[in-house]
């Protein structure tokens, strides 16, 4: 992979494991489930890794220096001190010059910002994007969404598929003699992608009321004549890039009210993708879906104590996490060229149904590429 | 399941998703990938959730009081301010009688550790273990590690047994007519865990001196006649409880030397599973192991830039993490009874193979229970 960041002047410190944290993966390039030290000091990157790590960190790691801490740690100890992360980062700025002013991710444990502070450091926090080069993909890190766009896309339709040849039997339905549940579907299309090396622990196969809950992924078996939402989001392994990208079908007869509802989800995602443009703003094209939705009698309000409606954002960026920005909703940001966003209408009515149709975009100077070409279509016979 | 925490006197605060977080999952028994704030203050335990999660919340969270928080958003926003969460948890502890000091876990990320004192808090850094009941396991969350570590054997039989029924060619392992990989049988135990409710991202499947970086997930094909190391921790999807074990095997004939490491490890891990019972000190039990290698030739140093001979620790405690305290190790806790621990002495020289075995085991009174019941051996055509 060619690197993805260039250090800045300042002195720049993260300590995290790569695995939990993308800034620090995307700055390093070094996957690892162990602390790692990253700093940018005087216009260079460094990595310090423990020495089992060196090995391997020297390999992938896009740095100007890999540093083994065991020396570092020895010295410490030497000194009758805790070899803390801290302290290791402390002694190795000491010998490249020093640094007196450190930026640090605003989600640095507090635990060791008071340690840096006792060393005598001035601590500026750095709010989210902790790296604003993120918001910008690179075309090998389109290439990366994509690949895992296209196994999630071999999931659904493995999905869909599945719910096409099932049987109706009293208002479920059945596939190889057994009923069909979230669970087994959401079983099958990880199998597939595990297959693929992809993970997708958290897929959403829920249909009926459940899907009207945006956060339930999904229990028990799936109903016929029900709108059934599919929203299927693997990460690969080998890249670390996540796909995103969601469905609503129903296998049997849809009401004439889901079927409304599914043409204003349809036409909002359609009026919304069409408005993708570099300067385009996140927060008009969210409230643009507000107000269509308002005029076709949609109405976004409490009932029983649940939210019904459109409760949740437009969209949101996509790459190294699954949510990240720019985001696409209230809160919403200036789309630039090179963003890859996802955009995902939903409108949920218990007793009607729940429909969101989900598509992962890259804003283009004059428009936008989707990197989802899975059909859409309410009715699963239909597809 | 029955309440894992009775809360104090003092006001604890965590704001976090209770996915990443074991502690706050632990004190909520709440289960959501967003943030949550958990507020322990004057004797009650409370959870203040979005108003998504508020239904699913009071079903589920093992707290006296869960709160929804779009009323106190409303309220914040209506002063004219920004409804973080450290204001939302401000206002909310304003409405039960304040507080000026507050515990916080040393993980708290520093930007809302300042948000907080800017609000007046006087924060008391709570350090590992921010919730010291974690370390002891009830019978109830003893059965749900060993309910994992079940799920776990079977995927080690199936590994086990794929490797045994292989066709050996030209030193390499040949099954259904396809070479044996790392990745294909990795793949083959993912897939089992996932039908038993499991997810095993990092499973090790690896051989010859890929195996002597404990680090080394496995890539390639499966070399006959040296070590290979099986080491699987599920996670259980349903309870959050990790399992974890390591069996060392070779599919072919392993050289004298390879027997004589496999036969140490074993006598290293049988003798100091004896040692174990309520007051067992956890850095003496790795010592022992350290000088029982040591005593029949095996050196730990370092070699051509690599460390070779037995250089991780000798256990760790295992429960909502893979790995948490007490560790057995350099640094040693005392063990008590209702830890769950694991025993994993290692010895690795490239050129001659790793091996490592794994148990997981309850510290009792007067002894242990080993919740492995998988047999140990070899070379595979023994088991």
């Amino acid at each position: 992979m060619t690197s993805l960041r260039k250090p800045t002047d300042e002195t720049l410190l993260i300590i995290n494991d790569s695995k939990k944290d993308s800034d620090l993966f995307y700055a390093s390039h070094f996957l690892v489930g162990d602390p790692l030290i990253y700093i940018e000091h005087g216009g260079r990157k460094f990595l310090l890794v423990n020495d089992l790590e060196y090995g391997r960190a020297e390999k992938e790691a896009d740095v100007d220096e890999v540093v083994g801490t065991a020396e570092l740690e020895a010295k410490l100890r030497g000194q009758g001190k805790t070899a803390r992360l801290t302290s290791i980062a402390d002694l190795f700025l000491q010998s490249q010059g020093g640094a007196q002013k450190v930026a640090v991710p605003t989600s640095m444990p507090f635990g060791q910002a008071r340690q840096l502070r006792e060393l005598g450091y001035e601590l500026e926090c750095r709010e989210d994007p902790v790296l604003p080069e993120r918001w910008f993909k690179t075309p090998e890190e389109i290439e990366h969404i994509a690949g895992s766009q296209r196994a999630g896309e071999a999931a659904m339709e493995l999905v869909i598929e599945t719910l096409r040849s099932s049987e109706i039997r009293d208002d479920l339905l059945y596939h190889d003699g057994a009923a069909l549940t979230s669970e087994g579907l959401r079983k099958m299309a990880q199998k597939l992608l595990l297959d693929k090396s992809c993970q997708a622990e958290d897929i959403i196969i829920a249909a009926g009321d459940q899907c009207c809950d945006p956060h339930n992924r999904g229990t028990g078996p799936i109903p016929a004549n029900q709108t059934i939402i599919i929203d299927i989001f693997p990460q690969s392994e080998e890249t670390r890039y996540w796909g995103d990208m969601t469905r609503t079908v129903v296998r049997g007869k849809a009401s004439d009210e889901a079927r409304k509802l599914y043409q204003d989800v349809f036409d909002a995602q359609d009026g919304a993708i069409k408005q993708l443009r570099d300067g385009a703003c996140g927060k008009e094209i969210h409230q643009g879906i507000v107000e269509l939705f308002e005029s076709r009698g949609n109405k976004t309000e409490e009932r029983d104590g649940s939210k019904v409606g459109f409760f949740h954002g437009t969209g949101h960026g996509v790459g190294l996490d699954i949510h990240e920005n720019p985001r696409l909703g209230k809160v919403g940001h200036e789309l630039k060229a090179g963003h890859v966003i996802t955009i995902e209408p939903g409108l949920y009515y218990p007793g009607v149904g729940g429909v969101r149709i989900e598509d992962l975009l890259v804003v283009t100077e004059d428009g936008h590429h989707n990197l989802t070409s899975f059909p859409k279509g309410l009715e699963t016979f239909e597809i």
